[in-house]
């Protein structure tokens, strides 16, 4: 009797649960920021709902893979004219996520969003605004440029591509510059970062805010994704530390007024690059002297044994991370006499919206 | 009588004709070299054919929109292993190929193939090798960079994006270069050139050879896509006008090494691009010197009345277009005393190939 008290009560609870959580959706969807030119949908709310209209006609099922964390996305309804339409069961983190769609147990893009290489495919993404996206807005500021650059790699036989941000007034100047070499996550390339990163605007930004100074960021492929996303403990590091540092740091500083000294050249890298950063910089503290890990583990005092001591360190993740992690290991490395700095991007999981932030912090530690 | 005798043998000859093309397809198909990293489909055969594998195991019905003109496209088949499959009823123009696939009534893009921005949308695309594909093949040549520019636009209220190739050594030394302003089709915007049009490549290729002075390409988006397909003579030029002539020829000019003179300044498009082109270089023939209409229309002698006559008028378009269009006209702005080129792309239509090879053609020509 007990028993089916509480049942009631908590299926009571659960269907007013709903109901409140249905009736509070605010009716003001606008179009994601990252969708293909004129597509009104996905469509966002200022509460971070995500809204997608989708048109199959024949279709029996269509479902997109975004929707509450673990809860295996959203479904979509189809209306009576053909359009497939859904809303998210609650609100998603601030900030960028890749999605797809499923279509009759297909997996396909979302044709009103652009396209963003992540999970080794192209992936459709969407925006949910943050209340601090100022930091990488387009604005009315001078812009650097962002230049594709396709450099000799004899040790892997071909040409390969890099994308090379240069600071507003670099094509002016005679000034040298330091050298930020910034990687990309497992599943994505070295479109990620200016792409969905707004890595080029939040330098823009900071740059015309009187933050920093001008530095240059440099993104490569890192080959992360040769290997499976379960076996990355299997990943060899040596064939990308070769292009890396044999082959691109020497194209750029051949080919772009960079300051070629260790102190004047940092690492970075998110996720799985963080990973290669780590291992990198510790291979090579001749060539790179600050490093920055963003989702991408830790450094402990004792892998600087009897190596060079980096100048900067950075560390950082979301909050639904594991914060803890990074901020210990921070306290080790200041309690060590490190250089070092504990970053905690509030309300965010391991995505993009972690990373801008993080960058927009590490930009203002740099080449001190 | 004589009719069902006649209507045999059509139906034999249209039976055997069948048969001889599927038993004379070979089987050497490999991926398209347009395919996203690690993609085996779609896939592309010494002949032409283009053979599609996509998975919906549910679908009722799969089309991809590309196969012989006009005759709607490849229907595949579902596998039993949920796989849908199918080869175009006969071989494809050699070239790039935009395309989208239809799943159950709805327009999706390949999951194998990467995404290039045509008929206002990002369609998928596909290659089928072309004879002549080694002019712009990526070669272990020198390779100029391809730089993305946000340049302040106050007649749009916004920054607008153009990409600027600056050639091979081009950060070195202290030389100034011609520009050659060239735009996209209806229905693309800035990146087709560099893009689906390797004319980054094309360029790097032709230095590489000796076969011209190396000179910038400057591509931005020409606001053609703000008119439906059918309407363009509704396309009103002046906002076009003033973004490029007042806003991005100023800023090209004060942010890279041009040499800023009507005589070292061209304006070519493709199609749509041509109109614009047209329209423009006759309104401002002090800006621009040389002009390049490629599958973009025709000037005409009287088009020069009372004005500046162009140092090089270069007209093309593809075999399979209106060729004797371009040859006429060609004869009479020779007849009339210009300095002109016709150019016929063998075996191409109003396609990418086409332009490929004319940018090839009226690049050697072009700031002599």
């Amino acid at each position: 009797m007990k028993k089916n008290v509480l049942k009631i009560a908590l299926s009571t609870l659960f269907t007013a649960s709903v109901v409140w959580a249905q009736a509070q959706i605010a009716e003001d969807f606008k179009p994601s920021v990252m969708n293909q030119p004129g597509q009104e949908y996905p469509m966002v709310n200022s509460q971070g709902y995500a809204r997608f209209k989708i048109l199959a006609p024949a279709a029996d099922s269509v479902k997109v893979s975004l929707g509450l964390g673990g809860r295996g996305g959203t479904r979509l309804k189809k209306n009576a004219d053909g359009y497939w339409e859904g809303t998210t069961e609650g609100p998603m983190d601030e900030g960028f996520h890749y999605y797809n769609v499923n279509i009759d147990g297909g997996k396909f893009n979302d044709p009103g969003a652009k396209n963003y290489y992540g999970s080794i495919r192209w992936e459709s993404g969407i925006e949910i605004p943050a209340k601090d996206q100022d930091f990488y807005a387009l604005k009315n500021v001078p812009h650097g440029h962002v230049q594709q650059v396709l450099f000799p790699s004899p040790s892997t036989g071909t040409s390969r591509r890099a994308f090379v941000y240069t600071p507003p007034g670099y094509e002016k100047g005679k000034q040298k510059y330091p050298v930020l070499y910034l990687q990309h996550g497992w599943g994505e390339d070295e479109t990620a970062w200016m792409n969905q990163g707004h890595a080029n605007l939040i330098m823009d930004n900071l740059i015309a805010e009187g933050k920093i100074k001008p530095f240059i960021i440099v993104n490569t492929y890192g080959m992360t994704n040769e290997v499976k996303f379960g076996k990355i403990r299997e990943f060899d590091i040596k064939p990308f530390q070769t292009v890396l540092v044999d082959e691109l740091v020497p194209y750029v500083d051949s080919h772009f007024r960079t300051i070629a000294t260790r102190e004047k050249r940092a690492m970075a890298g998110l996720s799985m690059g963080g990973m290669e950063t780590k291992t990198i910089t510790l291979n090579k503290p001749e060539v790179f002297g600050s490093f920055g890990l963003l989702s991408g583990g830790t450094y402990a005092p004792a892998d600087f044994k009897d190596k060079i001591k980096p100048l900067y360190i950075h560390l950082s993740c979301g909050s639904k991370e594991r914060p803890d992690g990074i901020r210990k290991a921070t306290e080790e490395l200041k309690a060590a006499g490190f250089n070092a700095d504990g970053y905690i991007s509030e309300g965010t999981a391991h995505e993009f919206l972690s990373w801008r932030r993080a960058l927009y912090q590490m930009a203002q530690k740099l080449f001190k």
